[in-house]
């Protein structure tokens, strides 16, 4: 497979692919454009130092570690990410360990932060020869529904720059240029907002437990994620409308002992120092189609999705994967077959991604509407005592 | 096992169970207690012909067929119900079936009519000895929070009579004096609107299908029941506030003719004379705990279900198990353990079961919020698609 320096191949007024976002989706979707030869250019508002260190996701699936090992972009992960193949729920002060990876194929979830995939992915991408423009500003995206769409912004140094492209990935988030650039009423949006607000926190504290813990607490939801042997992400489920300055650190540590709490057990949770503290309103979007014109949408920029069930980065990745292919295909014979069913092969993933997370949220949290409050605890109490709803978890939670 | 006579029991002021509602948890309960000899009475509103007519449900599970026949009351169902395994999807004119019965050990919904199932059991509870009394009015609950509760009703003849009881049966459904009568505050009522309506129509006309058919069309829901060779039963999601005055029966067939039609097929919906037309609210209510002092609630009276999943009998008659269980230990060994529990037993079906009619009522309608429409949506395809999914319903719907 020859690959060729984008550079040249902008100065030979070859048209290249436009990523806009170096975020997973678009440093995936770049590499395996690389890989496969095809010449193309990312835009990054951010610095390098701003990507490779901002925390935001921190599981991937079996499935998409495939995809990454497939294409030799996951040596570190495979070489350092904790495996996780079950997870506990905790209810009344009780523990309820769910082995889901037992249930499902063996398969498991990799712990690995997302700016380590972002690292790992940038270093692939500059290995490969791949162009890629930090700290841009004021993208603007033109002729998008034309066969010669181009990108123009504002470089570092000041300079007004622009880049005539064949296609467009639109990567760059849910507030990116991207996805307001489609003409109003050109592509359908759904909004939904789940009326439940987490703080989220991360701490430097290495993990108090080897499984993810989801609790269920009369106050509300607390979970403690998995990130590194040092640092830890825990979330907390507040009023609507709270703000972080609401939660002084020690607040959110008596909170989080609370909440965490088990019965007749040593276990006690780990503190260390608070990095960040966010407030997340639950919300989801999907953006349909995730095209429009020559301009494809990836990742958050075609879809939020709550952070319950983890599926966020996995969706990116699986958008990069899809596009990748179907650029890829039309590069080579022409075919466009891939591109038209971009959407629609994404999209499937995403609303059972999104049906699944509705489903966990409902059974973690509880509803201020009693009758339905009841729903959400018997739910949990047959996912913990029966054989078929762990079936249908599992399958849902670690893959497909 | 002896039977002694209910009313020298009464004679001889031994006091007996009172049973308000000849329903199929109130005979039922009649039934079980007659057979380990405790005496007891059943006061009815309605006429022996009323309740052995009044056609209500028709799907009896697998479980609950095996509690009738344990006791000697499925003798006629065993022989003359159909057995059905498999139901069937229809999404835009194209049928998916769910074999759910080889997903979940062979289990079958056995199709036989409610009022099939009362006639059944009053026969029997009459062949046993049983004292009923039809066509009672303004029947009282008296002392139930006392070890001497009695019951006092207004005769077919116009007489004031009382019974004294050792215990109360409340099967008079959700708008009997049973409920009424426990004193406000005292139990937890958690009810819930889910907004949709249907119009519920039962026609002199042999079944067009021999599987259950949930069909969802743009215009809304349509469901084909089973319920004899002769009778079937068809839904028609309608607009809330809806009437039966506008569903002239021409264009119920209309409705029904275009929702449940399939694409490139012969399969044809056979009309018959509509017998009955109604109105229902979807709606759930829960009484938690299901009794209170000496009065137990069982059906109905305790619980209303959707008709989605089709639950509301079979909740009812294990609410009639669990009690006779519960008063037969008591009278014969005195121990309350079974009485304290049957709440709580009872409840834990009673929710599991509200749960799975919820998941499937979100499944089979169309929110007027469209993300929420897109989740249910997503939630049919993955049913189709994914055995772990169609593993859960199979057991939730048949069983467990």
């Amino acid at each position: 497979m020859t690959q060729e320096d984008p550079e040249s191949s902008i100065q030979s007024n070859q048209r290249v692919v436009g990523i806009v976002g170096a975020g997973p989706a678009g440093l995936t979707l770049g590499n395996l454009l690389l890989e496969a030869g095809i010449p193309c250019v990312v835009l990054e508002r951010g610095t390098r130092e701003y990507i490779e260190t901002r925390p935001r996701a921190g599981v991937i699936e079996h499935r998409a570690v495939q995809m990454l090992a497939d294409h030799g972009l996951a040596g570190r992960l495979l070489q350092e990410a904790d495996r996780h193949g079950a997870c506990e729920f905790r209810v009344n002060g009780e523990a309820h360990e769910v082995d889901y990876s037992s249930l499902y194929e063996g398969q498991t979830h990799y712990v690995y932060p997302q700016q380590e995939v972002v690292k790992d992915l940038l270093s692939n991408y500059l290995a490969r020869g791949g162009d890629i423009r930090f700290s841009v500003t004021d993208v603007e995206l033109h002729g998008i529904d034309t066969p010669e769409p181009a990108l123009t912004w504002t470089s570092s140094d000041g300079r007004r720059e622009r880049l005539e492209c064949s296609f467009l990935g639109g990567a760059d988030g849910f507030h990116g240029v991207s996805r307001r650039s489609i003409p109003p009423g050109a592509v359908q949006e759904f909004t939904y907002q789940h009326g439940i607000e987490w703080l989220s926190i991360l701490a430097e504290a290495p993990p108090s437990t080897h499984k993810v813990i989801y609790a269920l607490h009369p106050d509300g939801f607390a979970g403690h994620m998995l990130r590194s042997s040092t640092v830890s992400r825990y979330y907390l489920q507040v009023p609507t409308d709270d703000t972080v300055d609401n939660w002084p650190d020690d607040r959110v540590w008596a909170e989080l002992h609370k909440r965490l709490a088990l019965r007749d057990s040593d276990w006690k949770l780990t503190e260390g120092r608070i990095i960040e503290k966010r407030i997340l309103d639950m919300r989801s979007h999907v953006v349909e189609p995730m095209c429009y014109g020559r301009l494809y949408l990836l990742g958050d920029a075609a879809h939020i999705i709550t952070p319950v069930g983890a599926k966020g980065m996995n969706l990116a990745l699986h958008d990069a994967e899809v596009l990748a292919d179907a650029l890829i295909s039309y590069h080579r014979t022409g075919d466009e077959s891939g591109l038209r069913s971009y959407s629609e092969v994404c999209l499937r993933r995403v609303w059972r991604a999104q049906e699944f997370s509705q489903w966990m949220v409902f059974m973690i949290h509880r509803s201020p509407e009693p009758f339905l409050s009841r729903l959400g605890q018997a739910r949990l109490e047959h996912l913990i005592a029966s054989g078929a709803s762990a079936g249908y978890f599992a399958q849902n939670y670690v893959g497909p």
